[in-house]
């Protein structure tokens, strides 16, 4: 028997055949999994699923930035608590902090506004728009023309879309740019906090625990959709009433068990599954570690300034706490890839390909594909690794919004539909918006300091990264330090009008002339830059136009292949509704150590400590005083070695404990990412039996490459919830107005 | 359902009733244990194993320090690496270090002598001998005069059993003093090292992985005896011959599956299972912490000057090992202590015991036996507090070896059956090759600095720790710096004798009056020290003298206690030989991790890093090159969620992952601790199946109260070895001499 990493990755390959667990499947596709949804002992069919107007999809809502799910009639929404974690923030004060204190409306009355850039997005329909973008393109139409062809007909197809002012569009690429799809959403525009647990529970163990396991965080909350009178969505208006939704899960209070199938809906926001070797190559042996470089620097910056300046330690926390997310998820990568060979996998699934495509004469157009999908990647990765210090360069948030400040005067000028996507009638609220948050994220301290470690680090790479504009436009000089460009940098902060919301939000009316002529040091900069800009995104524009012919037809190789052998494809994840189904599973995390798929409100206790350990008194003593009726879950004993079972396929079984707790968290095998938080977890019949949060920090490599054995997401059981609201909380009034279901006995 | 602490000791209580796998059996107890070994699938009778003439126990050997067992007809016995490490490190130099290239004599002639230390020692006979130790004593005598009539007759009765030059006797005292057995040990003087595996291999891992699980650690070594051509023990000689033992293990190739029950034997050095809540409390409270400041101090300071001094660092290099070691261990017993509230179990077993007492009322006299344990309980912390800081005070290597010379002079004095143990005719070449052994552990610098620590530690305790003669003798004053000891004390190492073997040597011989006439500033203060060291033997003969009534008297009770509901009673370990069994088994080691029970070598490759992980490559090559044939282990797979098992009694067994590896460590839940390093690991029919060498951190606790869903112990796979053996280092040569078994198939 022979172990090399051919040998490994040939494995690798036959289990990506089976599929397993793996798929974020786009609704429409569930009916060809109808038979590993069976198997799975899923029991709503994958015709169900599919419908997006049937239960349960069409009680799946998103945030926009987090998946959600209606469980009442009375359009009750339950999500993260971290996806919530904005809303609580809005509500707090100093005096008054929600977020350690949580909060619990005990009836409608006292239901506090989410904030008015708050949305509820319900998608109502996902139609075919492929002909529309692309389907009419030449074929030999390509680059920049054809990236601005496609924007031109995305946007044609949003605005016929948006005709009601209730529903916001969006045209989606799906398989990079092989098929288009017209998304339409119902808008929320008044969502309110309901229910938060304290950061103590919802948060517990903190950034120590992100991307862990064991894991016993409550990350869960409350929100509620409301609307106008007449039923339609409205702004925020104490006249408002809750919104009634098409339908709402049921909640499952006995749970789920060690190997139940479990669906999951939600919007994964970004996967690379279908990359070619040499791409996972250039992240790991380039990108990433850049990347690691950027932001380390980043966090002990912003650190540093933190510890001697509270305003700074304010403003910045969710900034840092973001960068550490971002490190923490950079160091998983690297440490996977250790760990598992993708590289050599993803070469070994080429090779396969590859071979397919030799064998197979009429498909030789696919090589041609792959072929032209090479070059134009040695393109991108060239255009990435020269822009890469110049893009951190300017990175002050006064020159971005500056920049982006001089973008819309320019923008401006043209009719609505020709403008850039972003800067079009339909975003300018949100512009507005984004323009005014600045002041809760910004000191002139921390962003010169920011600013002129990355211009300094831009300038000590070798010449033909630096760019003309900048240097001339800031005097730059080879070499300088930060020291000495903090000197240098600082005098502007003084002399601009971006540093108050009012100089800020003025400059969204000006021409491009009062641009030009102004003597406003960041907006002169942003001047300075605008050419260099456009002809950046001009070879962005090139680049991409340029992908979507090649990785289409990639795409196309890869679909034909699986198709060869009987096999579905389903799209990387573009923050679109997708379903995925799994079990409920421990994992090997290491040799001799296996993670086991509950954890328990016994080990949370046990886990108590100083923060973020500061497990809450409450949830202490109505554990220990017993207060846990109808939330306890037993697991079987294992077979006693004399046992029938144990004879007849021996008595080599994991010993199962005796669980005997409240479950807390579960792992599943579902296949997940970012933008998955809130996503309900239901059983073969759909009733919600806990909340999608995060995966395990062995699962961070799945963005590339899913493994079976090893990718678990992390979900919190719905039996903590509701013990929780009803033994601790005191969350009566919201139990009551959910339905409550039970397994049958 | 209530969970209080008293709920917990209560089910702890009951728990240990059950006895579980708890236990450090003398062979003569097992007959009692027939119905467990049988439950366990122990085939050997109890019967059998009580006969230490028969097979297995007749093969067991000790080391000293450390347990062994024959297996080969021709001497050959397998142990661990540790327990071999002194060996080995005595055939090393510079050019050729076996420790890091590992050992293997491919012919008898090859075979190198282990050191004229070395002993190994067969346990012919154990013998109660109660009636004559303290049988015969007055009831009232007691304190140091008992404690001196106990030594008096122990020493008896080893004179008369050592008339064989052969055999080496002791009394030892069981229950804390309410038995003593005689027990007769046959001492091989002749002990040679076979093989070795290198550093790497054979302590894989180390320090880091010390206590710690998983584990990947090839902890084995084989030695051989050898005796002079009549059979007979003798010191080594070119001209000895392998001892032929009466027995040897035999070797079972195809190892143990996980929930088999297997033996462990061998000669476990200390514990504490039998002690009151308040000795607990007195550990926990004040001595463990003031040890952890202690050995903290030491460890620092060995590692700041070995940093320095290459010499330093080769010298102190075995003691801040051990240092390093208890501090885990000592570690270990405090986060244990937080873990398991163990100072309650053992209040709650307490109050288990005195409501029995006072339910029988003809069991009043336990009741006196208890509270006379209490008043001598305080007696004895009274005194170890008021004497800790002198003890550190005198821990000068010179000041030791000169305190410990001058009283052998004294001794020297009296006719050698009355002198103090330790100082015996029977003693002194031991006494000498310790003296000897000091040129290899010792340096100036090193001591001087660690003596002024510890006195700047001394003269910083209250007033009334403080003792005149030692103040006197080096002219101390309160809050002395440990800067100005050094200088102080400093000059006394160039005026000494005692830094050169010779001159340690030659005080072997000297008078009392030689020392007290003596210039030597270490004698010096060794003679000033003199009376108040008899004084405080006084006083430690009057407690243990005193302890030796009540602790028995407690014994009686608590034996009384388990007899009045069937159970027996096994000793406190205490370096004599013992059976402990178990069954392989994992444990979960915190909420939602469970420690699968086998390590492979597939995790071990995994594990590969910079030193201690450095896996030798022939390791790596061989199993990646699929030489493993006959030493692969595979698990069943879960059953499938159709299977009619599964149907059975459900899917909730934790999924066994595929092993498919050769195995290295394994777990079980045996009983043991330290001095069990290198015992036998046998199957139910007395194969040998592994070796015994550590046990897990969360384990380290047992020592005061054995917790069987946590408490496991890590064994060495014999396939392991035997896969070293034929795969990777060429052992033919000894396999073939072993009796290697295989499973009925």
């Amino acid at each position: 028997m022979k172990y090399t990493l051919i040998g490994l990755a040939v494995a690798a390959i036959f289990s990506q055949h089976v599929l397993a667990d793996e798929g974020q499947w786009q609704p429409h596709q569930l009916p060809q999994l109808q038979k590993q949804l069976t198997e799975k002992g899923i029991e709503i069919s994958g015709e169900q699923l599919a419908d997006l107007n049937q239960y349960p999809m069409n009680a799946i809502v998103s945030l926009g930035y987090c998946s959600a799910s209606f469980v009442s009639p009375k359009g009750l929404v339950v999500t993260n608590h971290h996806c919530a974690y904005g809303m609580i923030q809005n509500n707090s004060t100093k005096d008054n902090n929600l977020i350690e204190k949580g909060f619990l409306a005990k009836s409608l009355d006292k239901e506090l506004p989410a904030g008015p850039q708050e949305r509820l997005y319900i998608t109502e329909s996902v139609t075919d728009v492929t002909a529309q973008v692309s389907g009419n393109l030449a074929a030999e139409l390509t680059g920049a023309a054809r990236f601005d062809a496609i924007e031109a007909n995305r946007k044609a197809l949003i605005k016929e879309c948006e005709t009601d002012e209730n529903y916001r569009c969006s045209v989606v690429s799906f398989h990079h740019g092989m098929e288009y799809f017209l998304i339409k959403q119902l808008m929320i525009q008044d969502v309110r906090l309901v229910y938060a647990p304290p950061e103590s529970v919802g948060n517990y163990g903190g950034d120590i625990d992100n991307f862990e396991y064991p894991r016993h965080t409550g990350d869960y909350s409350f929100i509620r959709a409301y609307v106008g009178k007449d039923g339609k969505p409205a702004p925020y208006s104490e006249d408002n009433v809750p919104y009634e939704p098409k339908s709402f899960l049921k909640i499952n209070a006995d749970g789920i068990k060690k190997g139940d199938g479990i669906l999951l809906a939600g919007y994964p926001g970004r996967t690379s599954r279908y990359r070619l070797a040499n791409e996972i190559q250039f992240a790991a042996d380039w990108q990433y570690p850049a990347m690691v470089k950027t932001y380390t620097q980043i966090i002990n910056t912003i650190d540093a300034l933190s510890a001697e300046n509270p305003d700074i330690k304010v403003k910045y926390a969710s900034r840092v706490k973001s960068y550490n997310n971002r490190m923490k998820k950079l160091q998983g990568l690297l440490d996977g890839f250790k760990v598992t060979d993708i590289h050599a996998i993803k070469q070994a699934q080429e090779d396969a390909l590859l071979a397919w495509i030799a064998a197979n004469p009429e498909h030789q157009h696919f090589k041609t594909a792959i072929d032209g999908l090479r070059v134009q990647l040695e393109k991108e990765h060239a255009f990435t690794r020269q822009n890469y210090y110049f893009a951190f360069a300017r990175s002050s948030d006064l020159l971005t919004t500056a920049m982006r400040l001089y973008r819309l005067s320019v923008e401006n000028q043209k009719p609505d539909s020709e403008r850039k996507i972003g800067y079009q009638e339909r975003d300018l609220k949100m512009f507005a918006a984004r323009l005014t948050r600045m002041d809760k994220s910004f000191h002139p301290t921390m962003d010169v300091t920011m600013w002129a470690e990355q211009l300094a680090e831009y300038l000590a790479q070798p010449e033909q990264t630096r760019v003309a504009a900048l240097d001339n436009a800031l005097e730059l000089e080879a070499n300088q330090s930060k020291e000495a460009l903090i000197t240098k940098l600082s005098p502007m902060y003084g002399k601009t009008s971006l540093t108050t919301n009012e100089g800020r939000l003025a400059w969204m009316e000006k021409t491009p002339e009062e641009f030009q002529s102004s003597d406003d040091p960041f907006i002169k900069v942003a001047v300075a830059l605008f050419d260099t800009s456009m002809q950046l995104e001009k070879q962005e524009k090139d680049l991409e136009g340029a992908m979507s012919v090649v990785r289409p037809a990639y795409m196309n190789a890869i679909i034909a292949y699986n198709k060869s052998q009987g096999k579905p494809v389903y799209p990387d994840a573009n923050s679109t509704l997708r379903i995925t189904y799994g079990s409920v599973d421990g994992y090997e995390a290491k040799d001799g150590v296996y993670k086991t798929p509950f954890t328990s409100v016994r080990g949370l206790i046990a886990k108590k400590g100083p923060f973020p350990f500061n497990a809450p008194e409450d949830i202490v003593s109505a554990y220990q005083e017993g207060k846990t009726a109808g939330y306890f879950y037993n697991t079987l004993e294992r077979p006693a070695a004399q046992s029938f079972a144990c004879k007849i396929f021996g008595c080599e079984v994991a010993k199962p404990t005796q669980f005997n707790s409240v479950p807390v968290n579960f792992l599943s095998s579902a296949d997940t990412t970012g933008g998955n938080s809130g996503s309900a977890v239901m059983n073969g019949k759909g009733e919600l039996v806990g909340l999608n949060f995060d995966s395990t920090y062995e699962s961070i490599t799945k963005d590339w490459y899913f493994n079976p054995e090893i990718t678990r997401a992390i979900h919190v059981d719905i039996r903590y919830v509701l013990w929780l609201m009803e033994h601790v909380h005191g969350a009566q009034n919201l139990l009551s107005e959910m339905d409550i279901v039970h397994d049958a006995k």
